[in-house]
C-alpha cells in the first residue's frame, strides 16, 4: 500500500486496518511457537541491540501465575541513556522522512512477527486476557503506530520543499528560493503505564521518531516485555540500516529506584509522552515541555430511554467487566432520572434498571464460557484492596456480586468480577472521584437534566474519556452531544451488540480529546505530531 | 476566488497576496478622503456598535506630532466584556465554519475600504512612514488575517463531518456512524503591542474567530486607532448578519489603569494571543492556558563573505534604518571575523567593513528623500533614552550617527537614525541583550565559526526571529543553515537588493518559528489554528 492510500485511508475515519487482528487468521503453528519463545525467556537476561555493557534488572510479575517471571532487563545510568540519545538523535534527525517512514515500518513488520509471543508477555505483565492481549499490544498497536506514522507524513508534507518566490516589483520581479524543513525537537521520553505497555506507548514514541526526535522508552517496571519487543525490532531495523540502535532506547528502572523524574527533568529531553495516574500527569505537565498525557477520568453512562432494555444491559455489563474495568475507557458512573427509563413497553422504574443491571452482570460473569476471558485478571494487588475499601466504606449500598470466577487454566489468576455500589446524585462524595477497577456506581437522579449537567460536570472537573448514552428523543441526544461535546467528551449513543465504548479503533477513532482533565493529547490528531517538530522557513537571493 | 484556490495558494508558498500593497493602485481620491476622516476622529468619542453605554477614554500620542490625539475609545468593565464574550462566543460557536469565512472575509473587505485612514491611524499612533503604515496596518494585516482564515478553512476541513464505519464482523457487519467536530475552547484574549498594533494582532484574533471563538481584542493604549477600526468593522459584518456585535469586542485601558492581567487570568478566558516584552510574555505562558506569544529576541547578522560588500553594507543599513529599527525582525548583532570579509576583489578587513557600514547608513540617512520616510518616528520616549543611555556606556566604542535627519512634513517628528556600537566577541555584557530601536552592535570575532557558534548561542538563549548570513561558500551556507535550524531560527541568506530580511510575507514566510524563546507560536501554521479547538468524534449506533 503507498503512503498516500494511507493517508487517504487515515483521513476517511472509515474502517480501515493494516493487521490483522483474529489470531485465526494467522498460521496454526504460530501461537504455539509464541509460547515456547515466551517461555524460554523467562528466568533470563533479555538482552537488547543498544544495551551490551548493562546490569540487568526486573521485577514483573504474572497476574495469572502471581509469580515473577525472572526476566532482567538492561539497565543504565541516566547518564548514559541521554548521551546515547543525544547521539541517536544527531544521526537520525539527518534521515529524510521517507525513508524513517520505512525503517519504522519495517520494524512494525518485525513485530508483526512476534505478535503471540507478544500476546502471552502482554498477559502475563498486564493480566489481559489471551485475545485482548493478542489484539490490543500486537496489531491494535501497531496499527496505532502506522496510523502516527501516517499522519505525520501527511504533516511533514504539508509545505514544499522549495519553491521560488516571485514578487513582481514593477521594473522588475524580485526572486527568493525559499525552502521549508521540519526541525524536530530532540530527545523524546516516552513513560509507560502497567496495563497498556504498548497500546498506549506506542503512539508517543512512533511520532517521535516518525518526526526525526530520539526516544527513550521508559516502561512501567511492572510491564516491560511487551515494549521491550517493540524496542528490539526497532534497534534490528535501524542497525539493518546501518544506524545506531540507540534512535530509541529501553530506559528501565526498579519500583524502588525510578529514574523517571530524573529523565523527565534532564535539559536534554525535549518531549514527554505519559501515560498514567493524574498526579504525575499533572507533574509531568507542570515541567513547561512539550508534552503529550493521558491520565484517569471518569467515564458516564446516561440512560434515558432505549428501544431493549436488556440489550443496553448486556451491553453496559460487558463494558464494565471488560479487564476488569481496567480499560482507561470503561464506563464507571450510570446516571438514571427516578422517573425511570423510557422503553416501548413502558417505563422500567430506577430500582429495576438497576436490578437489570446487576443481573445482566450476573449472568456474564456465570457463563463460565465468558467469564474469565472478559475479566482476564487484575494486574496488581492495590486495585483489589481499592475496591474491596470502597465496597466496605459503602457497605449499605454495595450489590456485591458475590459470584467466583475460576480461570480454568489459571487456578491462581488473580481475579475480580464488578461489584455495584447504588447511591443518590446528592452523594457525590461516594461517586464522584476515578476508581479505577472492577467497580460501578449506579446513580439515581432527579431527571434526565439532572443526570446531563450531573455528567457535564464530572466531564469537565475530574476529565472523560468517553461517555456513553442511550436515548431514543431526538433533542435529547443533540442536547447530550452538545452539551458533552462542549466540556471536550465525546459521546457513543445506544450502543448494544458488539458496539463497545471502550474499543477506540485506529484511523478512525480519536482517543483522548485532549480538552478535558483526562489528558491533553489525542490518538491521534495533527496536534500529536505537529508540536514534535517546528517549520522553518530559509530564503536565499540567488 | 474560492476557499480551495486560496487553500492551494497558502499551500504552495509561492508569491500571493489577496490586498494590493501599493497605495497608488487604489483611486486617486481615497488618500485626501483618508486623511478627512481620520481628521474628523481626531477629539472625538469613538463610538463602536457593541459598545452603547460605555465610558470613553483614550491616551494616544502622534509620534509625529508630539500632540494627543484626543480619541476616546469605550472603556467596560471587565466583568462586563466578559459576559458579553460569553454570549457572543455561544452565538457564534453555532455558526458552520462556512459560513464564518464569509462573514470574517466581509470585515476584512469592509476595512480595505479604509486603508488611508488606516494609514493615517497607524502613522500617528505608532510612527511608522505613510507608507509602512499603509502597507503593515492595511493590506499585509488583511493578507495576514486571511491566510489564518484559509488555513483554518483547510484544517477544519482534515476530517470528514460525518462517515459510516463498517467493520465485517465474520457473520454480520458492525455498522457506526460517526461525526467529527471541531469545538471552539471559549473566549480568547488578543494582546495588542503599540508598533503593530493590526500586524500583529489580526492574526490571533481571526485564528479565534474563524475556528469558533470570541474575541476580546486589549489593544496598546497608546495604539488603539488602527485595530479599533478592525473590531468596528467585524462587528458591523456580525450586525449585518444578525449576529451580536459582542462576538468581538474591543476592552481598551489605560496605562494607570491596566485591565490585562485581570482579563488573562479570568477563568472564562481560554485563548491568549500576546505580542510584546518578554516579561508579560513569560508571565502570560506562566498561567497555564493555551497562548500564542511572540516576545523579543536578538536578530544577528553574520557576514563571512559576499560578491559585492557595497550592495551588503547598503542591505543592512536599510534593514536597521527601517522604521528606526522598531521592528522585531530588524537585525540588532552584526557578527564579522577579524579575519575580515572575503569578496571577489579580495580581503575587506574587519575595520573596513565597519567603516563600510557605518558610511552606507550615513549615505541612506542623508539621503533626503529616503531617510524620513524609512526611519519614520520613534514611537516612545522610553525607546530614545533607552538607546542614549546605552550609547554613554559605551562612548568609546560608539560610532554616533550625529546627522540629523528633519521630516519635511513634520517639524517636531521624533527622529533618531541608527547608532552603531562597535564590540568584540568577549564583551558580552554590552551586545548580549536586547535593545530595541535604532541602535545596531558590530562584533569583531575570531573567525567564521565563532562567529556561528555565538549567534546559535545567542538564539537559543535570548531567542532570535530573524538571521542574516552572507556567504557563498557552500558548506558555510549549508553549516549556518543547519546550526541555527537546529536552534529553530530561519536563516536569509546573501539579501541584497530590494530582498529585505525585516519582511515576511504572508502565504509565504512563517513569522516566528515559534521553537526559541523569542515566541512560543507562528504566523500561520497549523498549530496556530488548531490549539483553538478540539477535535471531537461522536459514534451512533443506529
Amino acid at each position: 500500500m503507498q503512503i498516500a492510500d494511507l493517508i487517504k485511508a487515515n483521513r476517511e475515519r472509515k474502517f480501515f486496518a493494516h493487521y490483522n487482528e483474529n489470531p485465526k487468521a494467522y498460521d496454526e503453528s504460530l501461537m504455539a511457537k509464541g509460547l515456547e519463545v515466551f517461555q524460554k525467556r523467562l528466568n533470563s537476561n533479555y538482552e537488547l541491540p543498544g544495551s551490551p555493557d548493562a546490569e540487568f534488572y526486573g521485577e514483573e510479575v504474572s497476574p495469572y501465575l502471581q509469580t515473577g517471571l525472572g526476566i532482567h532487563y538492561p539497565k543504565l545510568a541516566v547518564d548514559k541513556v541521554i548521551a546515547q540519545a543525544e547521539e541517536g538523535f544527531d544521526a537520525w534527525r539527518k534521515i529524510d522522512a521517507q525513508k524513517r517512514f520505512d525503517i519504522l515500518f519495517d520494524s512494525l513488520n518485525r513485530v508483526s512477527e512476534r505478535f503471540f509471543e507478544m500476546a502471552y508477555a502482554t498477559m502475563h505483565t498486564t493480566g489481559q486476557s489471551f485475545l485482548m492481549s493478542f489484539q490490543a499490544s500486537g496489531p491494535h498497536a501497531c496499527d496505532r503506530a502506522l496510523e502516527v506514522m501516517v499522519s505525520a507524513m501527511d504533516q511533514l508534507g504539508y509545505y514544499p520543499s522549495e519553491v521560488d518566490w516571485v514578487k513582481n516589483m514593477g521594473k522588475f520581479d524580485l526572486v527568493l528560493h525559499k525552502n521549508y524543513k521540519s526541525i524536530p525537537k530532540g530527545v523524546g521520553l516516552i513513560i509507560g503505564c502497567s496495563t497498556f505497555p504498548t497500546w498506549n506507548t506506542v503512539p508517543g514514541l512512533y511520532a517521535d521518531l516518525i518526526t526525526g526526535n530520539s526516544a527513550i522508552v521508559k516502561p512501567h517496571p511492572k510491564a516491560v516485555y511487551p515494549i521491550a519487543i517493540f524496542v528490539e525490532e526497532l534497534q534490528k531495523a535501524f542497525i539493518a540500516n546501518g544506524l545506531s540502535p540507540n534512535i530509541v532506547q529501553l530506559a528501565s528502572d526498579g519500583s524502588n529506584n525510578p529514574i523517571t523524574k530524573t529523565l523527565a527533568e534532564h535539559p536534554s529531553v525535549k518531549l514527554i509522552d505519559y501515560t498514567g495516574g493524574n498526579a504525575f500527569g499533572d507533574y509531568v505537565e507542570s515541567l513547561g515541555k512539550t508534552c503529550f498525557t493521558e491520565k484517569a477520568g471518569i467515564n458516564s453512562v446516561i440512560i434515558d430511554s432505549c428501544a431493549n432494555f436488556n440489550a443496553v444491559a448486556q451491553n453496559i455489563a460487558f463494558s464494565v467487566s471488560l479487564y476488569s474495568g481496567q480499560m482507561c475507557t470503561a464506563p464507571q458512573n450510570i446516571y438514571i432520572s427516578e422517573n425511570g427509563v423510557t422503553t416501548p413497553e413502558g417505563l422500567i422504574s430506577y430500582d429495576d434498571a438497576l436490578n437489570g443491571i446487576s443481573q445482566a452482570v450476573r449472568a456474564l460473569m456465570e457463563n463460565p464460557k465468558a467469564a474469565a476471558p472478559t475479566l482476564g485478571a487484575i494486574q496488581n494487588d492495590a486495585t483489589i484492596s481499592r475496591v474491596e475499601d470502597t465496597i466496605k466504606q459503602h457497605q449499605a449500598q454495595a450489590i456485591q456480586m458475590d459470584i467466583v470466577v475460576k480461570n480454568a487454566e489459571f487456578e491462581n489468576a488473580r481475579i475480580k468480577g464488578p461489584s455495584i455500589i447504588s447511591t443518590t446524585a446528592a452523594d457525590t462524595a461516594t461517586y464522584m472521584k476515578e476508581c479505577f477497577g472492577p467497580l460501578i456506581f449506579v446513580v439515581k437522579t432527579k431527571s434526565f437534566e439532572e443526570s446531563l449537567s450531573i455528567v457535564k460536570n464530572s466531564a469537565a472537573t475530574h476529565g472523560a474519556i468517553t461517555c456513553l448514552a442511550y436515548t431514543t428523543d431526538k433533542q435529547r441526544m443533540d442536547k447530550i452531544e452538545d452539551e458533552m461535546n462542549s466540556v471536550f467528551t465525546p459521546v457513543s449513543f445506544n450502543f448494544t451488540g458488539a458496539a463497545f465504548v471502550n474499543q477506540h479503533a485506529a484511523f478512525s477513532d480519536l482517543h483522548v480529546s485532549g480538552g478535558n482533565p483526562s489528558g491533553n493529547a489525542t490518538f491521534t490528531n495533527a496536534d500529536f505530531i505537529n508540536k514534535r517538530y517546528i517549520w522553518i522557513g530559509n530564503r536565499y537571493m540567488l
